[in-house]
């Protein structure tokens, strides 16, 4: 690609620009994000379903995933949710479901379960309390761990355990690298782009004296 | 899709995994993640260059960015850099440059930049004194403001305030969104599978009372 001409914004720049176009800014820099709806229930048995996209792997031993709540009214039953039962289940979106799951953000009354405002369908697995999105194929259910405020901007770090995984067994390769591509996992980037992917290459693991090649992708079953 | 047949793995299943097969899998349950290249320089003024992919916007007022460096000696130098000199530069990665970017992952003996090693080139601009990837189309300074230590697996969250940002010009929204994908952009999963992107599309913010529809791209300058 030819670059073209670029632009420099600094942060004083910055500050004279209008907030909403700011805040899509910001949004866009950090890349493309992970989209995942967050799958919850109170104690009285009232679902919750909110989209996120700031779900990070955190490690793999424990196996951990955060996320980021923002201080926001339309998050609030979604951590108010986990830490009255200390659940919740995180469901990758695909093509088929995206606007609903971006409708989810909606600010819908407290008292409306946003699995009955958009049509998604809940479903419950193995005894797990939380519940999943039956139109998402890979989902995972989590324990909530630890919360670590953040100061800065009063937002929320929250960490969670993987205890049970759901994906199409036909996605899974051989070296236990899952094919969410394959199972059909978007992508987005700002506050309202929705992305579908095409694979590059997956490359071997970088070693100093030689360059990455690319890996053959090997399903489990084919 | 037709999900086919879907599989469960549970917490107790997983711990009966190989270790690097049960990496593998959890890393990929994230979904597609950022991927960046983050540049530092120590006081000898020696560069360093480093891929994360756990790059996540924390807020846009202020302008904060996070990211996760694990407890692992490749992204040591990252690490003291930034605690050293207090800036940062955080690149997107294009098709053009991803297997180079994967390369700089490998482990080079701390004299080495992987500037030099992979052929990437470095760039000072407006005075920022972290270098940039000249290559990337669409990077940011980040002066750093605080790290967070998360206990339950020894990770560190680092966060840092953006300064100075660059993109093509042409890639910017009239609405401020910045169109990443047009900017060449790539995304990743797993530890080491490299995706593109093809826009599915922009929806418009969410009301409870009506459907979100498709927000027609507009560019500042076409």
């Amino acid at each position: 690609m030819d670059k073209g001409k670029t632009t420099l914004v600094t942060f004083a720049d910055l500050k004279d620009w209008e907030q909403r176009k700011r805040a899509q800014l910001i949004n866009s820099l950090g890349g493309f994000k992970s989209v995942c709806l967050i799958g919850t229930v109170n104690k009285l048995g009232q679902t919750n379903l909110a989209i996120f996209n700031s779900v990070i792997h955190l490690g793999a031993n424990p196996p951990l995933v955060a996320f980021i709540i923002r201080p926001d009214s339309v998050e609030r039953h979604t951590l108010e949710n986990i830490l009255e039962t200390g659940f919740y289940t995180i469901n990758h979106i695909n093509e088929g479901i995206y606007k609903q799951a971006h409708q989810t953000s909606a600010r819908y009354p407290g008292e409306v379960s946003e699995f009955d405002a958009t049509g998604l369908s809940s479903e419950f697995k193995n005894d797990f309390s939380a519940p999943f999105v039956a139109e998402s194929n890979v989902s995972f259910g989590v324990l909530f761990k630890e919360r670590i405020d953040i100061a800065l901007n009063g937002t929320t770090l929250m960490i969670g355990e993987i205890q049970l995984i759901n994906f199409p067994e036909n996605c899974l390769c051989e070296d236990g690298f899952l094919d969410i591509e394959k199972a059909q996992s978007i992508t987005c980037s700002g506050l309202d782009s929705y992305h579908k992917t095409v694979r590059l290459s997956r490359l071997t693991y970088a070693k100093p004296d030689r360059e990455p090649t690319e890996l053959e992708i090997t399903y489990q079953i084919e």
